[in-house]
Formats: structure tokens, sequence, C-alpha cells
């Protein structure tokens, strides 16, 4: 799978991606979106997101420290977004921590058509209804429960799932990828799924519309990768998550189409 | 025009700037006002803002992730600076890209007296009224249909008018100024127009109340400056956009008055 | 006292610390709580902060920019928290500077049973309601009128009362201690005091339910030196205000609690 094709396709065609995310990662997630090439917009009111979703070429939802009326943006921008055929990622983060967030990412998914739902393993699980608490994809197979439960929603819905940790899968209903990239550090800034989420609009922004649920998939396999190559660059330079997160900017910025399918790590599971 | 002893007076004074800003840049806006040697303050709660408005030197209004809430923070606390003769700076990110934006800029610009309108060029044509979208400064000379549409508002209202691009202008309704120093870099950050706004808070809080457009034009001039220089510095430093914003506040504070001296691009357009 | 030990157990059991906090520090609080080794969590809405401050090691609330809709939040948050014996850390940021915050910050220690009470000394002294303005706390001795003040608030409480500046003051109600750690680059960054403040919910997060005031006072100690000598190593390798915050993280992450112990400036007052 050539990867490297759509992170140049990003920085060709500068995709306007329209955030309504969290308090914690809104200036990082903006910053990962310009350093890799793409034009990010945060808007949040209610007076506005539909427009801003429909001139946009993705919507990135992001649960992160969700109030009642940035839920209510994320529902009418994203419907919004269906109408005119602009893809919607959604990361609902932190759900199952609260009754709260478990309704809301419930009731979000169920109105709005996502083209790409990405999650941490423990949030999928909780999502997808799977019993039990999943700390981590370290050790996950792809003939276990979770990639299981996870490609037959994406069969089911006609979306892209990812659900990201050391090992990332992705899975777009038919097949299951194994991705391998990333660095530890990752987990010690805070954002750094946000900011994939992000990046995740970047590239489905450049994804032809009408195109296939494996077009879309590779599309995101592709900035999974670019991000964790990055990652894996950056940490080289970096001598803790101060300085690490700077030189993840950096190396979204400076990054190679050609080095993204030369250290790209991904099998079919 | 001598800048420098504007930044001289930035760090002698600490103005306290009052900053009603965008989600996005509410850390980075306050970082450059403390790198510069002023004092932030951001304050949002309607119960609040007239009173902190009052006191502090400078307000700086940013449209950025504006909601109605927001919005109306942003009116109460215009008008207690105006009645208290507390210059504002107002910044209307993002005016054109959907007509609520549109709407909330036209109507603060009528019920708020700016002491300073900062936007890039595309905003500042859109809030003026002229047809067609600008794309960037770079191409415009001073007789062309937006700098002269900048002096007639200018003029008309007082005010002084600023557009920022690779080239920057200033107007005070009698004279434009082209300014030309600043680093691409800064468009690879999100957030660079807005610590400029924050730092024109800091510059027009050190003019003496009751001083001329000229005398206000001057400090811009300076604060444009001074941050534009600041950036090259940077730049210098930098490995991408993470370590350039990181040496952008580095420099904001290590910036000697006379470097700007040594180092302005002004002259009159 | 030894104080290393505390940094031991917030990285072996990584509490869950639940932030309200202030839009400007909203990242570099859970950065700094990340990089620390602890998990931090945000989460505003009236719908779950309850729930969230229940499962929580800690609640950290923070005023720095308070609005009608988050000072309710944190009075839930604050009364679930003291039902369910988790501790909280408030920070009345900007208390004086507004009729508004003045009366909030107040009402809210009228409602919610502090563990740890952290301000500046200018805050502190409106708070405990001395006459005058207190500029810093470089120039206090323990037996001046703002030390006493605190001492008999604790002793009152039942809560640990912290003043940072150049010198930090932290009592517990029967001793005050003096903590000359630190390093002068914090006061150019916004939010130290707020980091800290998050800090603070690590370090109490690990504290056994039920021990004295005089324990709760040793892991603050232990937090508020941890922070500061973090701050030293940083300035050593920063090059200004960004540099710094950057090297601040790294430092907080690499941060060895023999360090803490070699270098710890703490003496009873």
């Amino acid at each position: 799978m050539q990867l490297g094709h759509w992170l140049a396709a990003v920085r060709q065609r500068r995709p306007l991606v329209h955030n309504i995310t969290n308090l914690v990662v809104t200036n990082t997630a903006a910053n990962a979106l310009l350093s890799i090439g793409a034009s990010p917009v945060m808007a949040y009111a209610h007076e506005e997101v539909a427009d801003m979703a429909s001139i946009a070429a993705a919507l990135a939802l992001n649960m992160g420290t969700l109030i009642p009326e940035t839920v209510e943006a994320m529902r009418i921008a994203g419907r919004a977004a269906n109408s005119a055929g602009v893809p919607v990622v959604f990361d609902p983060v932190g759900v199952g921590a609260t009754p709260y967030r478990t309704e809301t990412a419930k009731d979000l998914i169920r109105d709005v058509k996502l083209a790409v739902l990405r999650a941490n393993a423990g949030e999928m699980s909780v999502l997808l209804g799977l019993p039990g608490q999943v700390k981590g994809v370290d050790a996950l197979a792809a003939d276990d429960a979770l990639p299981m439960a996870m490609k037959a929603y994406a069969a089911e819905k006609g979306t892209v799932v990812i659900a990201t940790g050391a090992v990332d899968f992705v899975t777009d209903g038919e097949n299951i990828w194994q991705l391998a990239n990333g660095h530890s550090l990752l987990s010690s800034i805070t954002g750094s799924g946000c900011m994939l989420t992000a990046l995740l609009g970047a590239f489905v922004g450049v994804v032809p519309e009408g195109s296939t649920p494996a077009t879309f998939a590779e599309a995101c396999i592709a900035a999974v990768t670019s991000y964790n190559v990055a990652a894996e660059q950056a940490a080289k330079l970096a001598h803790g998550p101060g300085t690490f997160q700077a030189r993840l900017l950096d190396s979204l910025y400076t990054l190679e189409p050609s080095t993204v399918d030369e250290l790209a790590r991904v099998q079919l599971a």
C-alpha cells in the first residue's frame, strides 16, 4: 500500500478542517493541522457551525471536554456535513468514564453518519458494547473480540473504525490492518490522540467524494502512519515531553512523503 | 521613525492587557504578552468584564471562536473601556467565512469605538465592503483599493487600521506605512495574528490618553515591527513550527529596543 | 523531611486528577500532570462533574477564567468530592481584581471543604481579609501578618494553606514552612501557579484518606519543591520563556526523587 501520496495531496490541496474539539487540545490540534499543511478552523457557535461544516473539506468532532452546548454544536455541524457530503471524523474521548459521556457518544453516532470513528481500545470497547475493560491494544490479535467487533461495526455502518495504541487497528469492514509505527512519548503528552483525530480530518478531506470505505481506510492508514513516523523522528531529538511536543510539530512540517513509505509498518491482520 | 522606545516603555510600565480572545490562542496570547514584558489578564464573565476592562491599560478583542456569550462580553467590556478611556484593539478573525461572523464584526465596530482595527487583507476587504476576495497583501500597492479604503475608514473613525500579511499596511487616516519585517513561519503556527493583536494591546496601553491617531499609529508600528523582528530572529534558531513557537517567545523576551530600530523596515507608502 | 518518596508514589500510582481550570492553562496543566506521572482529566459539564470528581484521586479547582457555569461546576464537583472523601485543591486566581472574583472565591470556600488552598500572597491577603496590598512574598517573615493569618485559617479549617512567590509559605495550622526553591522564569510564563495547583492535586491524590493536615502539608511541600527544582533544572537549558516551558515539562518527566531530596530548600519558619 502506497501512503506517501496522501500526505502529498494534503500539502497540495490544504483541506479546510472544521474542528469542534476540546479545550485541552484546541491549540495543538490547530498547530498539528497547520504543520502537516492543512487549514484548521475552530468554530462552535450554533449560529455558524452548519455554514462552516458545509464549506469544509472535513469535520472533526472530539468529545473531550463536552458540555451540552458543544454537543448540540457537534450535532448541528455533523448533520450539515452529512447533507453537504463532507466526511465526519468522531473521537469519543473518555466514553465510559461517566454515564453522560457514554450517552452522548451513543447519541452522536446515532444522529451523525461517520466517515471515521477513532478511539483508544478501552473507549472502543465501551462504545461497541464489549464486556470488560480493555486497557491497551498492545496484546490484541486481529481475531480477538475487539477487532472483530470493530470490523462488524464498520461493515454495518460503512465507516472506517480505528483503535489506537502501541499497535493501531484500522478496519473498513472487510479488512483489518495492523499499524506498528509510533513512540511511547506520545502517551506522555496530552491530546496526542486528539491531534491524530484532527489529522484524520485532513487526510479524509482529500478523499474524492463517493469513494469506497476501502479508499477512506487507505487515507486513514496514511494519516496514522504519517503521524506516528513523525513521532518517531521527533523522539530522536526530544529530551522529554515538552521538547517532544515542539519537535513533533517540526516533524509533521518537514516529513517527506517518501519517508512515510520507507518507514511504514503496515500489515493485513 | 524611532520605534524601540515603545518597546522599552512596555517593559518599564508592564501594562495590564485585558483579553477576550479565542480558545485556540488563549495560552499563546498570554505568553506573548508576558514575554514582551506586559501583564495579561483573560476574563469573560459578563459579571466582571466591565470592571476588568476599566482597570486595564488596554482591551484586546478577538473574534476567533465567537459564541453569543463571548460576543456580549466583548460588547460590555468594549463599552466600559470606551467610558474609561481605555484603548480597544479589535481582531475580526474569520469575518466573511460565515454570515454570523460578518454580522457580529459589523455590530461590534458599530457599538464600540476602536483605537486599532487589525485583520488580514481578506478579512479587511470583507469588513470594509470591498468586492472580491483578497488572498494576501504581498502584491498590494498603497494606491490599491484596500489601502485606500483602510485610510478612508481610519480617517472617518479616528482609528488606526492595520492589514497584516507578508507586507503589513498601517494607516492613521492620513498616512499609510508599509512594514516589511517578518518570516514565513508565522503562517505555519496558529494564532500568529492573534498574538500580534494582544501585543498591540500592550503597545497602545502605554500611549498617553488623548494622543492623536498618529501617535497610536507609531505605537502600532512599533508593535508590529517588534513582533516581526522577533520572528526573524526566532526563525534562525527554529527547525519547524514547533521550535519556532518556543523561540518566538524567547525572542520577544530578549529583544532589545535598539535591535528593533536597527532592523526595522518601515516606509511611508 | 524526606520528600522524594512522594514523587515516587505519584509515579507509581498515577493518580487521576480531575481539573476544573481556566482556559489559559488547560493544556499546560494537563501536560504538567502527565509529565510528573499522574493522569489528568478535564471535565466541566454539570451532567458529569460529580461522577468524575467521585472517581478521581483529587479534584483541582482553578478560578482563572471563571464564568457562572464553571463556578457552578466547581461547586457541584467540590461537594461530590467532599462526599466521596476526595481531597480538593483550590486556586482563587485573581481574587481581589474584581468584586465578582472576590465573591465567588468566598462562596466556594464556604461551600466546599478544601484539603489545600493555594494562592499568591496578594490573592491570599484579599481572601483572608488582610488590609492593604501584598505585592510579593519575597520580604515576608513568618511572623508577619500574612503567614500568621494563613496559619490561623489553616488551623480553623483543617486545610493546608500555601502562598507562593519567590519564597513559598506552607502551613498546616501548626507549623509554617518556608520553601526557597524555584526560578524567576516561572513568572514569565503564564499558568506557572496553575500548573502547581494541578500538581498539588497529584500529590494529595496519593495521601491516604483520613491523614492529618501535617501529612497533607508534607505532600504539598513535596509538590512545591519538586516543581521548583524542576524549574531550576529547566532554566539551565532555556533561552527564554518559550524554551523554558518545554524544558519544564521535560524536567518534570525526568526528575529523580533523590534529586528532590538533594536540592530541597525547606525550613521551619
